[in-house]
């Protein structure tokens, strides 16, 4: 059993993650979605909230499982018996900015990062820029899964921004 | 009519910003400067200020209008009839970064963005390293046009940063 | 009336050239394809070939042109009174390798060069690749506008490769 | 049993090929290796040379295979059944280099091509600059597998340059 | 004479800084490490610490200097009569996000930067990362120099993240 | 003394060359400006006639050399006693491909090279762009130190093209 890690925020999760888990899982038998916490960076949703959406978002995409995780990546790495991390690639910048942390945590756990070119229009568009579009009123329904839009919807009103 | 906009913080407005304007003016009938409020990235300068030192910058060069926009770029694409967006290029990387950007407002308003190329050594001098220049006590007075140093000035004694 | 011109070899013409033009002649009144000689290129089509297979592709997209040009694209440029040179973007290395001739066109012309980003899976396939699937026997028919896989395939049946 | 294959021209194979297999290998249960023919190109070292020392190269990697190729890729991955292509990073402008054929062979093929960063100091040296070197008398043991620089020597003093 | 300047903010200094610092001593007859305070970025160690922590790791190259500085890196190069700035290079992003500071110091103080390729498999790894590591419990020993992880420890102890 | 060493063909030498090989003399007591042979090439014009264009073109430049090298950059650097090789930085893309000759330089003869911002509009002008003017009929005189310009034309009109 072949087995990937796809990490990330996911704040919220968009199309263009889902893109890259399913092409993760055409390529390994099983693929485990990594919700970092990441507290520091102040994400609008929860982690908990991040990791129901990423589950609604491959409920029908077997074998991938979704896990919240607080510590460093490596050791998520280490402990799952991981064979590679697959990131998504959107151009040359994109890779530049990834390979540090590629390095550091091929350093760490012995497990490769591999980038894997995304499809379409819209896989440039990072969740920042979905959350700037929904924070002025603009629809995000065609960007993001089915149940992510009403989720940060809601997390706009009740926040502070 | 053609119509081509220019979108940006202008934080402040630089010889960079007015070297793309002058560019899209050279390609399209009409240029609107849009200055993006951004009020979430704490600006130096108030958006009545940074829309009157690019008004004063551009003041001699015929159909070019600027305003301030507080929602999403793409709405006023959409509201007034743009043509095209037009940003500067400086490098790979720079595209690679705006490219989600402009595939989003591709998306939302169906107006393309393109990239054109400066010109000059100082094109590639953002406006954040010169607010570093000036608060550093450095003289900016060839970064930008003329007025605008004096307003850098006036923001930085009378600001906490 | 705003002129932009989509410069190339096409040989032959692939759907990601289509795109370019068709997000051309959406910013400018006309544009004008034009198709350059490139003997030294040693091109698979004859340059009449070539302008009589864009022709078809474009025969559907008003105020669209095609001429051929075999000296510089600065003399075409500035006898056509062209506004702009609108190119793809395939990502950032891309528009590195662009940038010379898009300095150097704009020092012999005037006439600036921009780049507009692509869409779709298959923006970033080159005509040289189309050519070696062909020479393969692969199918081509999804890659270019009707007519052009059958054109290839007859260049590569009566020529040496 | 997950398949990668490793596609390439290997004239000749580098240490920088070597550790792009064996990351290959350490993700995927099986590898192997597809030598194009690539007579267009002129290869330095025939098939049969290349493949030979493609194999003395990996001889010690269980389940890694060796075969040359000399038609499309895509058809190579379909009639195999592999998961993914694996490919070797060497920083940003290589992968917009690369993008083209992958997502032609993903478009041919269903196929994913993965790009995966390399280690060391010389996993940028390709095999052009390696023959250079050769070619003007350095020594390449240090860039390439045991038994390669000999036989690059003997290709060079049988061959025209 | 001829004297490079190394500047940063080395919050804490890596591996990656020594050996692009070893790398200017290769070229120039002496080399000033520059570290500024930058205050506006709340670093984890304070200016005195990381001078010390870069003196540390320099001790045994001659000719190597270190020292704080609270400006603009302009103002230093002016001062210092220095012949060039020497920053490493981590790949084209790198160089393009670095581009905007080296026209503005050469604007501003008529000394050229220089960007050298560094080497081996850490070389990417920033100093947030290696904080990032840190902060997660995990060992960074083979990161930085020696006696710089105790430090960053100490600080993440005694600060409030 | 330092010395730095500015390799190239410089089929013809360009501004953007001139604009190096100063900068690279503002930073080292020497510059010696190595032209290669490059016969597998073709370049337009023969070694002699590079060399002494661009001795014509440094010979106001105090302790600038011009030489001719026919084997590998390599054993010349470790011949001269060279500190650096200095070679020209024209965004990303152009470093990346530049880096596998720097590292492969360094392994064989333990000398850095080192990229330094260009200057101006056209120093992204290289010579095969210049040629391409040359051929079609173009004014290159402001691309082209004086006299170049006259002996681009002199070897078109006698070569075959």
């Amino acid at each position: 059993m072949s087995l990937a890690v796809c990490p990330g925020s996911f704040d919220p999760v968009t199309l263009g993650h889902l893109d890259v888990i399913r092409r993760a899982r055409s390529m390994f038998d099983e693929v485990v979605v990594v919700v970092a916490h990441n507290a520091a960076k102040h994400p609008l949703l929860s982690v908990e909230e991040r990791v129901a959406l990423v589950e609604g978002a491959v409920k029908d995409i077997p074998d991938v499982r979704v896990v919240a995780w607080d510590g460093l990546l490596a050791d998520y790495l280490k402990q799952s018996g991981a064979h590679a991390v697959v990131k998504g690639l959107r151009g040359g910048a994109d890779v530049d900015a990834e390979l540090g942390m590629a390095l550091l945590n091929r350093h760490l756990s012995g497990v490769e990062t591999v980038f894997v070119p995304g499809d379409g229009a819209l896989a440039h568009v990072a969740s920042s820029l979905v959350k700037d579009v929904a924070r002025h009123g603009g629809a995000i329904d065609d960007l993001v899964p089915p149940g992510v839009a009403a989720a940060v919807s809601a997390a706009l009103d009740g926040g502070t921004r």
